[in-house]
């Protein structure tokens, strides 16, 4: 989580540009907190006349295909500002250079992923916040699973 | 919404090809109706060997994968009649070609999709059908985003 | 169903490879049963720093992106063994050359698919058994749609 499809059309961006890009994304999500190395980017160039928009060829278009799967967004609130938040980050690649673009994301399941060998960690858990940390993949154990802030008598009383 | 992916062997479609489809396409969707910009297509060749259909290299395969966000196909009967009227449409660029052929439609969420910086009006909104005749996404204000038809009392009495 | 989109370095795996991993894979799809035609496999070589991890080139590293649409894997124990015997039967591809992997699998529509212009049959009926025997799709008689194994009188009684 996340992957990005990057599809732009061929020479749109520098090898710095894509690493720019890629590592300001990349903190977005790491203030979550999220583990850095969650965050994979893959660009593809499209030759020309390979995209359509319409109907009509269309050579400066960006389209942005997400794949989210370690966290679900919720409530309409947080998903209206992720969406603003993300056409902000990326502007200076696409709107300020003349292109037109569109972003996606879909939200796919937690539990059919697997990142080097290891079922990522629960949510918010121990051995996620150690992945954070250590930024790279590694087993744990079941009470590393627990949740960082555990509560076991949630209730009606005050805190 | 949508996004066709059209992954086919290199050389299976000409330039001609590619927008004939792509515009034929675009005019099904058009008559939903949704925006025609809203419809993007991406063609990408598979090289010789890079596609196996059944553990074995298939190199007269194409394969569209599509994401639909703009509306949900609603009930088995639209369902089914969607998806052989796509077949349909596309019958004479593979089946009368001699390609096998697959198309899957992957349904993903509205609200997490953003069109050249605007998030897209609601489906059938004042705002939308206003998209759909300047066929380009500009700002919509609170009012526009009401339903084209609406009616401030539904109930159970004869319209 | 499903359909394997591999993401890898250029030069990553042999033609050799590459069939030996979609034939091995195939079989594992095949032992559910499902028919071995179900399962697509498309390479696609990322060139040098098109593929960023953690906001940082990465060019060692291999994604698998599924979709399933034949069958939705049933509870947490099977996700799991499933995500794991994935991992094994992929290992000597990736773990075993010094690549760093992931895989996702998302899970879309069973009705919003079509497969050499025909609805793939319900699951486990007499239609699907015989496009297993005959690894080739075919139209279907409605009593073909029926489960292989019916049960008219469900009940509480002892078989």
């Amino acid at each position: 989580m996340p992957l990005w499809k990057v599809y732009h059309p061929v020479g749109a961006f520098t090898a710095e540009d894509k690493k720019k890009l890629a590592k300001q994304v990349t903190e977005l999500y790491a203030n979550i907190p999220i583990p850095k190395f969650y965050v994979v980017f893959i660009f593809e160039e499209m030759p020309k006349d390979s995209c359509f928009v319409g109907g009509e060829p269309h050579n400066k278009f960006v389209r942005f295909k997400i794949d989210q799967m370690a966290r679900t967004t919720p409530g309409p609130v947080i998903r209206e500002w992720w969406m603003r938040t993300l056409d902000e980050v990326i502007a200076p690649f696409v709107k300020d250079r003349g292109y037109d673009w569109e972003i996606t994301i879909d939200e796919t399941p937690f539990d059919l992923w697997s990142l080097h060998g290891e079922l990522p960690p629960p949510f918010e858990s121990v051995a996620e916040k150690r992945w954070v940390k250590e930024n790279k993949a590694s087993p744990y154990t079941i009470t590393e699973k627990l949740p960082v802030n555990l509560v076991l008598a949630p209730g009606i009383s005050d805190r």
